[in-house]
């Protein structure tokens, strides 16, 4: 048995340990604040089992308050924090993967930590621990990976505090990683966060009982201190509209618990068990550091800077966020896919809608959407890089079936568009699919040879189906602009049946034209013969959207213009008009002759041009 | 000197007295939650003079942490909590208005209070002092009240747990309060600023030094345990985005303070400092006591019984939010909102912007919102209940100045239809205004003797210039519903030129018929000859919107439709059409032949109907 789990004695309900390995590493660990740590053990858990070529390992993180008991091993086995998760046939399914999990460098659960006994003096580090980083935890687990011989981590995956030794595992050994699954996290705590964190470690350190850190096996221990500061993480973790929906109905009918806290209400009585329980399995000391590694972890304060330090990564990513989640909020998240497409690193994203705050990950209710999106980005996942991706017959056949080009979009069928926005694509042109949908335009661009393709999409399940495909798709409203992508970034940028149901159409456009050389709109031509017929003799309005089953009342378009009016448009705002192609649905035909009556829909290729040009003829 | 002052030696820097007067009740006052206090002190300080008629008296209510020196009383005095909003020519003007301010109940700074001597044994009362409400405090301020001589009092003032002595005010004593203002408060705290309250007495009540709650000259007190409890009370006082202004850009630099907590983090130096500050001056049982009778308050968790408790009040209301406020978030002020609407109570609303959250209300960065509105709102009570409000002449004439009937209408001039509308409404008709904008039409429904009133509006500064003008109007947004209306509350409710920029046109039509006997709604006419033209013959979207500067790509409408689609809408809704007007403004004419061609606009008056009736005329 190691050093230090003979001295976690100090946890008064310490589980059952069958499942539990150590790892002891003799070599003294350097610290990145300063410090050195003499001698390393680290305890962690195995799932499922490493396959010969060893390219099927996730390492799995934990967050400030777990350990490496992730799941359950058996029936009888205790409850593990992600079984929700974490098991054969589940998001992360330990029949294919060999998945690990280490208490980290700091814990209390048996690695090294404030609990474990110093040689140098032979009792408990207590406060004469250091301070530890999130970096000096990962090569603590990159130790343990070595030892495992893992060389290639197929992925590394982790919420919260988890989340950020993902993003440092990922620009730290970016060789080592093939996908980087990084959940509830942030490229640095807000300042709110950071004030959290401070409350608590000062209702630890000047608790009376915290006798300098050295509180073990003399006195209660910083017991007050430890559950007032659980006590306000726990409110942390909760969304207001978790905390509404748990205790207002009976707020004033605490439950009945023994405590020294105040009982009166419910939600007190909910507070005062859980500070209460988190003491007997928690060490004070522990808290005090991981809570200061969390808060000194640091991407930086600007995009550009998070963009500088997520540029080593070689993995792909997957970045998920909880709507409600007010300690490490979705703007957070998108800080860091912004920095990653800034850097041109394929990344996915969406932002869960839920209720359930920053615990959400803990939690069954959104399980089907982010232990979904997991599954389906593991599943597409390869240790060697750069093997082409692409998903099965089935996945595909599902994610066809309803296809549709964008939630926004009023067309729920193959059409002539789609095939003349194809044909404006130049070979392998790098391309961006605003309003992508489950992603059918972008598998057509990838079978025919495309190598960098990303989406854009709002809806959560169209982006559950498109990273089921193998694609690269990040949750973003068109209409608050396009500030993620850089300038150029994209060979093409591609507005399909889109661009009638922005509000803001001379910003979209001009983000079109800012982040790809080439742009390629199409949309309703509200002029065609019928629609003008509609108005002209009937004096109605004109329904371009009725084959979808819209109405003037109901459509989710809010613009309504001409293949004139566009042009005109064009012209005003600079933007130079290379290709156009006039269809006509109805008929199934490229229109040449007058395209502003006969055509129903109309594909442009446009540019930013200083110089005018010969206006584009009518193509097919 | 009272028996409370005193006893305040406690507070080791109290500020000069010159100005704070004190009042004793020899009779003892029965608390609600039992007990009861033999004797009360009162300190309270005023500002201005009471007038002969002694109607112009505004009793001001601290929140939390304040006290009776809300403004300074000449150039050599402390500052007040409040000078930005009270002082003579201010929003609050002392030139015009008696403004009392009292330090409450519980409080520590000379009002009877858990550091006042219990004549019963001749020390503080400590935590003997009985468990208080929002309702005994107010009973309290109503003794000095009576005192005073105050009959009736023009308005009550308070902000956040002041909110709550202002709702307690207007229904316990309704007939005594003219006007209530209540900024940033709520009828109930939400369970989560319930459970910050909860941490932060348990810190002071699980500090070793609280002794019981009798550490009046008995060692250090509970310091530890009220600076914690203050340093995150600091933190829900600020928003997400203040916090991230104030420090991110400094993290890693605190200032130099002297402290014994942690002060690694420039926001930790701060929290630090504001803990250890507030300890000087503040009493951990009044904490204990204050905090308690907020989380006591609740008006009720529906909003039926919202309702009920609010109806008994009989005064004007206006409530004031801020956006970024997560402590008492907007949405619990619009709860008390939706209440008094259901109660059919005179009420004004505002949300206003801000980036500083819910200490918005002490900050100068809104305050010609939030002080500008209160000053309107002021300014047009009268203690004389129901004497009809008129705005004086300057008032008006800066309101008419860029009349514009809501923000989202695309009619900028006065207008034809607006006449047909006022035509449509009949003599002596409650009107509710969806889309109000700065009031023109009420004002005109007010001239013409309309007494019931309500207008809706999003923008801020039309809300500001709508109450400057004597009226009632409500923030909110149409397309999230009109669930703050009850059925059939209204004789009448118009939507002019409003329906064209509203997304989902059913659902509001829906509200229209539930809330208004009698709904007037007003369009363009898309049918009308020359937008027909437009598209028939040049190919070119209609510019229904062109002489306001609009365009296709920039108009706020997002709804396109002719008189027939409306109709047909009607027809297929179960709509009544009643009466309708078409009119061409163009040639300032009623028009009545072929009115889907003729007219650019139309006002129909339409009702909710299970029996079929004849189809109206063309009417003028």
């Amino acid at each position: 048995m190691s050093d230090s789990f003979s001295s976690s004695d100090s946890v008064r309900h310490a589980r059952p340990l069958k499942h539990v390995q150590h790892a002891v590493f003799d070599d003294p660990l350097e610290l990145e604040y300063g410090g050195r740590l003499p001698r390393l053990t680290v305890t962690y858990e195995t799932y499922g089992r490493l396959n010969q070529r060893r390219d099927n390992a996730i390492l799995l993180c934990h967050a400030l308050s777990g350990d490496s008991h992730v799941a359950q091993h058996d029936e009888r086995d205790d409850p593990g924090w992600w079984d929700l998760a974490v098991g054969p046939g589940k998001s992360i399914d330990t029949d294919r993967y060999f998945v690990v999990c280490p208490n980290v460098l700091g814990g209390c659960r048996g690695t090294t930590g404030p609990n474990s006994t110093n040689p140098r003096t032979d009792r408990p580090y207590g406060a004469e621990f250091p301070v530890i980083t999130v970096g000096d935890i990962v090569r603590v687990q990159k130790l343990l990976m070595d030892r495992l011989g893992i060389e290639r981590l197929l992925a590394v995956v982790g919420a919260s505090l988890g989340g950020h030794m993902v993003l440092d595992w990922a620009t730290r050994f970016p060789d080592q990683v093939a996908g980087a699954v990084a959940i509830a996290t942030s490229p640095r705590p807000t300042s709110q966060a950071l004030a959290f964190d401070i409350v608590g470690r000062n209702a630890i350190l000047r608790d009376p009982h915290y006798c300098g850190g050295q509180y073990y096996g003399n006195g209660p221990g910083p017991a007050v201190g430890l559950a007032l500061a659980r006590m306000l993480g726990h409110i942390t973790y909760l969304s207001r509209e978790a905390m509404t929906q748990k205790f207002d109905a009976s707020r004033l009918e605490p439950q009945e618990v023994q405590t020294l806290f105040e009982a009166r209400f419910n939600v007190g009585s909910y507070l005062a068990y859980q500070g209460d329980r988190f003491v007997e399995r928690f060490d004070a000391n522990s808290y005090l550091r991981l809570t200061m590694a969390m808060d000194l972890f640091d991407l930086g304060d600007s995009p550009a800077k998070v963009a500088k330090a997520l540029c080593a990564s070689r993995c792909r990513w997957l970045v998920v966020s909880f709507s409600t989640d007010w300690l490490f909020p979705p703007f957070q998240s998108q800080e860091i896919v912004r920095a990653l497409l800034t850097a041109d690193k394929p990344v996915s994203y969406c932002s869960v809608t839920t209720d359930c705050g920053h615990d959400a990950f803990l939690l069954p209710n959104e399980l089907a959407v982010y232990g979904g999106i997991t599954s389906a980005f593991l599943d597409n996942l390869h240790t060697d890089s750069r093997e082409p991706v692409s998903a099965d017959a089935a996945t595909i056949a599902e994610a066809a079936d309803g296809e549709n080009h964008g939630p926004t979009s009023i067309y729920r069928h193959h059409r002539l568009d789609y095939d003349s926005i194809l044909r404006l694509v130049p070979p392998g042109a790098s391309v961006l699919d605003l309003g992508c949908g489950t992603g059918g335009l972008l598998t057509r661009l990838r079978d025919n040879g495309h190598y960098r393709l990303v989406g854009v999409e709002l809806d959560e399940r169209a982006i559950l189906t498109s990273v089921r495909r193998g694609l690269d798709v990040v949750q973003m409203d068109l209409n608050r602009g396009l500030e993620d992508f850089s300038d150029g970034q994209f060979d093409c940028v591609i507005l399909s049946q889109t661009l009638q149901a922005v509000t803001d159409v001379k910003r979209v456009l001009a983000d079109v034209l800012r982040v790809g050389r080439q742009g390629i709109v199409s949309f309703p031509n509200l002029a065609y013969s019928r629609w003008r017929e509609e108005l002209a003799e009937h004096g109605r309005a004109p329904q371009v959207e009725a084959t979808e089953g819209f109405h003037w009342y109901d459509t989710p378009n809010v613009r309504f213009f001409s293949i004139a009016d566009f042009e005109q448009l064009c012209a005003q705002e600079n933007i130079r008009i290379d290709q156009r192609i006039a269809v006509n649905t109805e008929s199934n035909r490229i229109v040449f002759e007058n395209p502003n009556l006969a055509a129903d829909v109309a594909v442009f290729s446009v540019s930013r041009s200083g110089s005018a040009r010969q206006k584009a003829v009518w193509g097919a």
